[in-house]
């Protein structure tokens, strides 16, 4: 199988997110790095992208001078990957959609509801893929979750209790440092800080393990940092369509938690959790029953969960694969199969509609409002 | 030191708590059992209380029997248990107050905030001491969390996130078993169920580290399982006196967590966190450095928890031993010591109120309503 | 029921042990603690018994002035327990055996073979109770993996692999520290330090899951802080009478290990694991399936396992009262119960017989030697 | 920088350590595979590598006519990597660096000493580079224990204790299971089975953690499935050159370890604790002090554990990406820079005799024996 040409934009060098992109590529030989525009410095984005391997023609000076040099080419790239600030990533994944590009947006898909709902749109007319990295989702052992759910191993799910809850902003010393300070400013993170930086991956994976949506939220945000405008620290309570009820909490003043994401799901006849510091266990209960170790790599997993698990039972695979694993599913979809696990523009305007309106219920009070965006009531 | 003279009232054979008070009181050899009034049925109760080695005179059907007997002793018992069902605890512990006993009532202390301000008053106005059995909150370890606080370890408190969650009501099929039924049927249990059953401790143990009361709260109930009219899950937001954000959940059909009653503490210079199921640690984090692990015995604790550890260091004490540190703060208070840890009609109130109005909340869609009893308003 | 009379003899004030003793003796209201002689200097020793509620003609100045008393009595004391410096266990031991008394022996019970032989012989001639307090076997979920061994839920144990490992002595200027010195001394200590100290209660516990006996042993020994004579780290691999294969690894220099006792059992059918850190939970795996958290307290745990629980599951009980289920059975076996889970002068002997032999095979470059006293092979 | 050129032999479709490896050298963007003999059958083989991307002309059939193919080419390749089977390693090892090609060679590097020298003294005599994945000691925080140790932060090393016990050959139904028989067969394995095959890595590891080599060993070697020829479990203490006390404990029977690959660290000062189900993790305790939970990724390591890691601070990285650091440094050692970390033939070599010097050892019973190669006595 050849590999299918791919290009990136932003994750230059020093970045955090773009390593995690290139290893989850190429780690299986997938992809090949095509064509870049790197960095919002020009220069520096084109010698980078050479640096990797990009050949000159290929290493462009921005986003636009890309588009109009890969549209041209017969091997055009079959992926693009938006990894660039979170205010740009609407323009250019409408552009490169627009142009018959599929596209992996790094999260969040879109500043606005507006915004997600053209581009769900955009999608929806188009026969290219729009995909959103929740890579959290796409750890085998909780699409293993996912499967047992579908599956009716817990039964019905009664409630779902995620968090993602960190310590790394609890030094308020770090008040100016730049790398902090942006996170809580309206003027570059937008309505939300917290809730939208990370409360989004712990939203997006209830939705996604309990196979259903959410409906309704009320929030309760806070500053506990008192020179923050946007929240710090936020706990959103939920319904989902089919009545599962939803607790979602997310900091990031947690001092001592160090990733602190996690998620348990209850239902009828079991109960599970998983944690994303230790992601190649789920601890499974059956009601009335002992808590059960599942492992990554064991028999009798599912086909989704061995299919996304390389190593075997008990040699740990981290973070890296599963991002990894978002790119395995966008070649087998490129190719034509179906990857319903792959999430998606909805899911990504999902995650917005979520975040305003969780804003708007804290300035509420907490009073209860529709999560959904209004193409989706 | 001779031994104290102790009165239980319920406890009787077969109940699970008392046998935890029986070991409390006796383990440190400071109280003997002289007097009880020990089940509803009196030929079992006398009869349960001669096989523990009470005397036969003293060894009562009811406990305005024993009330009346005691009263005319010069031996009269130093302290009075009361560990009946929670409807006759308000009567039970006016009654032997108002006669002169120093008196530990299990929780809930009454039914109603009225009945809770009484006893505050009756209290208040006597010398005798009412203590109420949030025996958690005498773990050596929640001790020394409490002294870390207050002694600026981790600076001021920004949060509080705690839970009492457990799965041991999941199964439905249970909807019938008696032993599960009563908890949410508001005939028996009263206006609120799991967070009215579990909820307060973890909302005792939220005031007692931090030092700082509970003003206000917005609550979210759920019965998860539809037959029940009480809640089954709960989520309650509140905000401390001092301005500390805090976040509780209780659940009991969290299935696979077994006893699930844990806090988080997070303050501007540091965070830890406790969990009921390994009492005998806290995780301590100074802010931007190394998680710790601290061990009930180390040395170098303070003097509040090395009081109430008995074995060395890495040599567990679990929940018996927490409620005989109750006792052993009781025995001193009825020696003239003071005692501040001790849980007292106070905070038996304080719970009360905060249940009456956390129902409030839940049944406004979570409006935030004024946590405090009146008299404290 | 009556309670027992119960003697003590050392376990003075300050003492780790004897506070230990009589929470074990008295958390479950079994026995009164009636007679002592609690410390070598006679007068503290009379004044701490009164203190703790002893008449003041029990209150002995010597164990010698304590079997001449009580011998006399009608109300003579049910049960001796010597809590005394090692070297005089066997002299009071036999002596109280020999005047008709039931005797807890504090471990070890002997300093040399041919003593524990002499207390076996006249414990077999007499029909007194001669315990020794291997207490670690008597926590419940150590008697559940007993019971899962004796019923074949894991079949035949092909593999025993245990630790008593902890740091405690891992510190080099504590050489002249009193409290750690003579553990190292052999003028004190006797021909073994570390093994002798914790490592026989990890062999003791081997047997006691196993139902077997150590038929042959090899051991490594070092003092890896020079200065010390006896060995503060060892490694003794053994054979069972059954052909089960054990390894047991101890150590007071294993810095950062805080109690350090753990156990592994490993059969045909399945494998379990304990540790005295986390003692209300057993680890157990059936071959080719997951691994099952156990819970003391959970539901279809052995009678035995129930029998020695007193607080619901989740509720973790700790050290002492694994020391109060030594006495729960010592007051069975005294009213005539069969009680086969009691440490026995024959387990004594076992140990002692273990350490002398394991001395000779270190000093022997680790040859092979039979590990049983001489009247048991 | 240019990708490098890399070569593969075996590690053909449906190996378990193909994967691993090809997942290692490319994650990084560091090698291309250009050239592969990937399979015992030569078609499968040059099928396999063309569907991998190799260009026809270097899909080869074996590895001699990869061997005679590549040394004619100007683009030959940098490295070659030999996954065959055991028996193999040696011939192909030795071939490709004589005609000067560098090597990673999976372990074991050979089956006996001699031919163990034999390739330390070609690599010694040529200017290639040539190692051995013993990839375990390339996790970021396996390095940075190694700093510790080398920067005095727990002392002199007194005491190494490492495991490496899994369960997965535990069921005795699988004696004819071909993928577990031949480890137990002379024929197949060689001398020793769950010590060649595991108890080798964490004999490596030791040395390298400890930056000693060991001098002497002991070792009880049991097969515990009666049906098996070479052992199943094994116990080797040993002395380092140092005089560093160690012990290992290495198993494929015990039943519910899933890796469990672990290694504690005793030093004078500190001991550290690290295992390969959670590697991003040491557990750090100074003499006296608490135990400190460190983190890959935190502030503060050693620039060789930033050096290989690759996402933040608690974004777990697993097994494949320990075997991508084993190509980082291979890639850096190919240019020029030094790499100390990198294993090499020496380590190979030792592994080799310490098989042996075991085997020889189990044979007499324990005694203890050289445990170095002959060339290195």
């Amino acid at each position: 199988m050849a590999k299918l040409n791919w290009g990136m934009i932003g994750g230059g060098k020093g970045s955090q997110i773009g390593p995690a992109h290139r290893m989850g590529a190429q780690a299986d030989g997938l992809f090949t790095l095509s064509a870049g525009a790197l960095d919002h410095n020009p220069d520096a984005g084109r010698a980078y992208a050479r640096e990797l391997g990009v050949d000159e023609s290929r290493a462009y000076g921005d986003w636009q001078e890309m588009l109009e040099g890969e549209q041209g080419r017969e091997d055009r790239v079959d992926l693009v990957t938006v990894a660039t600030p979170n205010a740009t990533h609407f323009e250019i994944t409408k552009a490169f959609l627009e142009a018959g590009f599929n596209v992996l947006c790094e999260k969040p898909m879109t500043m606005t509801v507006e915004e997600g709902e053209e581009i769900v749109r955009i999608a929806a007319a188009s026969d290219r893929i729009c995909a959103v990295n929740y890579c959290y989702s796409a750890y085998p052992m909780v699409r293993e979750m996912r499967e047992m759910v579908r599956t009716g191993q817990i039964g019905k799910v009664r409630l779902i209790v995620a968090s993602f809850s960190h310590g790394h902003h609890g030094d308020a010393a770090d008040a100016d440092n730049p790398r902090v300070r942006w996170r809580y400013d309206p003027d570059m993170a937008g309505v939300s800080g917290q809730f939208a930086d990370c409360g989004i991956h712990a939203l997006h994976m209830a939705s996604f393990v309990a196979g259903d949506q959410v409906r309704s939220l009320s929030a309760d945000f806070a500053s506990t940092i008192a020179s923050r405008e946007l929240e710090d620290d936020a706990m959103v309570n939920f319904r989902m369509e089919g009545g599962t009820v939803g607790r979602l909490w997310t900091s990031s003043v947690a001092i001592g938690r160090q990733h602190g994401f996690d998620i348990q799901v209850f239902g009828e006849t079991g109960g599970m959790r998983w944690a994303s510091e230790q992601p190649n266990q789920v601890f499974y209960t059956p009601v009335g029953g002992r808590t059960q170790i599942m492992e990554k790599g064991e028999g009798g997993l599912s086909s989704e969960a061995q299919r996304l698990s390389r190593v075997a039972i008990a040699h740990p695979e981290g973070f890296p694969l599963a991002v990894a694993n978002i790119y395995v599913d966008l070649a087998a979809a490129i190719r034509g199969e179906v990857r319903d696990g792959l999430p998606t523009a909805e899911d990504g305007l999902r995650s917005m509609a979520a975040v305003h309106q969780a804003v708007a219920s804290a300035k509420a009070d907490g009073a209860w409002v529709d999560a959904r965006p209004p193409m989706m009531r």
